[in-house]
């Protein structure tokens, strides 16, 4: 922590920021510069609040050294971290590929998926039995008879399955049924569910809420870290910005600034990253290419009849393409599918 | 809803988009313009998604023409809401001043600044139990505890009180001590929480997402009022931009946007807005100038002591200061304090 | 200056980078924590790329202490700075009005608007006669005969006027007409244009870049105050966010930041801020509560007939009413208008 | 155009509406919805303003239909254009690289970047005479004797150039040295500029600004397209967001969308997309994955002593390993380098 005080500061003010650093167990090391003064902190900053300083009189700013999350960090864990489900690793040299429909919306539909994505390549299977939507009004998931038709889905197509929990009090339902729970962009931040599902050992993929730094995204899979489950596979699914003509920004540069702040896997999700169709599998190749681990896809037999996320959805035949097509990329870069 | 056909699309393809509006019970209104063909759709448009006709072959783009949300709209209730409190009657010709620490931190803190704060004339004493925080090695609040400090100090000074609830399984045990509950900008759409307080008749402070659209803050406040509960004040409390001089930008132009667009309260929160302290008056001044019912203000008596957002929190005397502040822009706006 | 080191840094690293320090000139203090070791740097860090240290060995990044700007920061300059044009005095007690047409489109649009603003209590005429647009397809201003007009309304109705020059070749021609150059926010870092007007003695009002930072204005205006022309007012006229439901988002909170930062002048464009009249009152208000010297106004006779920025533009009754209310929320905070 | 009035507009505002659409030259087709009117506009809305309809009393909104941009449309032109430039060819199969130092700063520095971009595989040279630069006391370039360094090397090793020019009066000497005329992303909207290069026929690389959507960085292109010079290549490098671990955020959905919007070429700029040498590969890669039909990357021979940008600059042999990394990617896309 590096203390700057005001380019008037009196030594007085200095002495007692010096106090104030000392009374909190850390040393302080005064820097006398031309025009300012700065005091620089020596000892473990993270549990201690800057306001601790920056309120002194005499202080304009306190900037941290270090960054806040531990077990998250390279620093702590060198190598790159495999998350294993049922046979496949994730965060390996083979690329990954998460597949199927936003929502689970009948048996039909959910077999129909799982059959063409499992046939197409994909590893593992997504569909959504509990469904955060903007509009009440909207459609908001089959919930239980849900999570019963992806457990039939991934019995009879031996696919893994991945799918959203959005409450504290469901964690314990979906792991039943689940081989990956995935935390839903707009519960990044959401610590009760944080909590929760940190004291699970079920694979987790932690999505990017759209506000949310790239900081911000690991202090949030720290707290799923430091309550005991080490599985966690972070997921860049597009941020918020002035654009409009996509739904989202994907943030291509946020895969290789995670790949080297961390050791967990990072996993890209175009289809929210972009929200459009169109634009998926370009935005997909591209992930790939700039070192993603794996890919999770929104596939529907018929988007244009979907109950939600169709803008976004790939047909079966589109699906198989992207499928081939970040194949070529993978293998470019030295990796399979 | 209006239907943008693509430069190129032939009359067959229009018809099938006449077809499907028609299937989902609309009706449809074809315009064939000089460059595009437009099919405009007369009806209820808010249950239909659009990818229903996007993904129409020759469809360009949907737009929208009804505001999604209904309940919260003027539209629905032309008057100004007013929400009651023990006597505290929010949105009405009163500006209403909520104030308090940002955590509940000991018994001492919380009855010093409730003191404070009533001497200098606030309505409502805020403090917060249950803490979200961005690193799992912060002060996490004092739970229970806290709840049972708040009810004290109610009680003590006849200052009705405000916490903040942040997970459905909670919501039971804090609306028992709690006159109104709070939901935070990270929880503005936790679906689950917002069901859980919809069931209630508590009071609500629904804060605005740090990225989140005004239309998405009022379709979050669909959501508590069409599970029954109309007792809803929003909060603006800044939004996130590249800004980095300030914690948040404080959305000053929401203010009147959202008084023309609700019929509900609309309280500001220039602490959390600014991120500085001595940024909190002056925009708290610009809120009521703006048109706020009220502001939310943290206030400790030892900010660089704080276990959390000391930085925003003025000490009492400066709070005081604030209100008498405040209390002459609302003279010129017509208004009291 | 800080320069941090990775925290597998050798100290040959280290030892290299301190040469450098010296090297351009500056002194290094090494400090040795327990995770890091950071080099603090002595000396005047303005004319030193961070890029000279970044790039070395063993660095992980480089923090800068002082701000990049020096002639426009209150540390040079403690006092408000007063810009005086033709007995308007602007950063006094006394809160200015600017007021007039987006673009001058004719003679008679011209003097009704100018009668009607001199009439409500305006103290300077705006108009565009140069026009940045968007599309290449939409009016760009009378241009010369534009100027003329203006120079004519000046002289008529004895207000000083404010126009916008967008070209460094036309700052000549420009300044022989009007008593204020306007800087548009799209030409806010064209340094070409700063570099001409920085070269004459007219007042300047320099708006904030739509995606300008604050550090960045006033880096803008160092460049104006850097070749010698010290009559510098800025002007906060709203940013770009993911808000979509105004046309920007007027940041309220640079109105106290840049008060603290600085000692220029600070105006605020509510038209622009908003982009809908409906809205330029209250945010007018909110501006002259949070501390803005002024305010810039668009008003138009007839804006449905307006050839630019109609939808923000006020009607001169509604005009008149703004001022009324503005001169309130002034008195309540103990200036005039 | 859609001019949606208000739920309770009358007839006779309706009518109005109806009126000013046949006034302005255009036709109206009212549609009579449940809850609101709306009144299709037919005939080219592009020269119309919104404000003529949405200040008429009883209109809520104005949706345009058409995108505002013709000539770089892909309604205009349905093929991909192709810029040539002395052999080489930007926006068919062969991905083009242009690469250079940031600014010109010496002989020696330009030579030898030169020398080993062309080795590696360069098509182009790039490097800068006239800088931009955010501070006033920053390397400004070294103007003209940077031209003749820049025509110098361009002889030297065949390699064409490319510069940028800040200012309308310098266009006609710039083009005099350079192959391709650069606008920097700070001069994206500078439209006295746009309108001197739109007057000459060299090639134009036209940059992003870093606060403009895709539809107007469209719209500026449009401004050079509509004087006459049709030699127009896009480039996206980066926008501005509230992520702050990068200096940019590179949107790599502008790829596609820009691909399918328009038929001019587009060009990645990874060095400003990030601002980071070590994402400066990645993010490439992801570039041309995603579509791009080529890359302007900066290269140093000495990063830590360039004058500007140098931490975001390649050392020559890194640069190498891009062109081998991209050449795969492209190979793997059905492309060559």
């Amino acid at each position: 922590m590096i203390i700057v005080m005001k380019h008037n500061a009196t030594q007085a003010e200095v002495a007692t920021v010096i106090a104030q650093v000392e009374t909190v167990g850390l040393q302080a090391r005064p820097i006398i510069g031309e025009e300012r003064t700065v005091v620089a902190v020596v000892g473990d900053e993270r549990p201690v609040e800057t306001e601790h300083f920056e309120l002194l009189d005499g202080v304009e700013r306190v900037l941290r050294i270090l960054h806040p999350f531990k077990l998250a960090s390279r620093d702590f864990y060198a190598d790159d971290s495999q998350v294993k489900i049922n046979g496949v690793s994730v965060g390996g040299n083979r690329v990954v590929v998460m597949a199927g429909p936003c929502s689970v919306e009948s048996r039909e539909q959910l077999m129909e998926t799982a059959a063409a994505v499992k046939e197409a390549g994909a590893h593992i299977l997504r569909g959504g039995a509990f469904k955060p939507r903007t509009s009440p009004y909207a459609f908001q998931g089959l919930g239980l008879k849900g999570l019963e038709l992806l457990r039939e889905a991934r019995d009879a197509y031996r696919l893994p399955i991945i799918t959203e929990v959005v409450s504290p009090q469901d964690v314990t339902l979906v792991a039943q049924y689940t081989d990956i729970l995935q935390i839903g962009a707009r519960n990044m931040q959401n610590y009760a569910l944080l909590h929760a599902i940190g004291e699970t050992n079920k694979p987790i993929l932690l999505k990017r809420g759209m506000m949310s730094t790239i900081e911000e995204l690991l202090m949030a899979a720290e707290y799923i870290l430091s309550h005991g489950n080490s599985r966690v596979m972070l997921c860049e699914r597009g941020i918020r910005t002035f654009e409009t003509a996509t739904r989202n920004t994907f943030d291509i540069n946020a895969i290789p600034v995670l790949k080297s702040l961390t050791h967990l896997p990072v996993i890209a999700d175009p289809s929210h990253g972009t929200g459009k169709w169109e634009l998926v599998t370009p935005v997909a190749r591209a992930a790939i290419a700039a070192g993603a681990d794996g890919v999770i896809v929104e596939v529907h037999p018929n988007p244009a009849r979907a109950m939600s996320d169709g803008a976004q959805s790939l047909k079966p035949e589109k699906f198989a393409a992207l499928v081939s097509e970040i194949r070529r990329i993978a293998e470019a870069m030295g990796r399979s599918v």
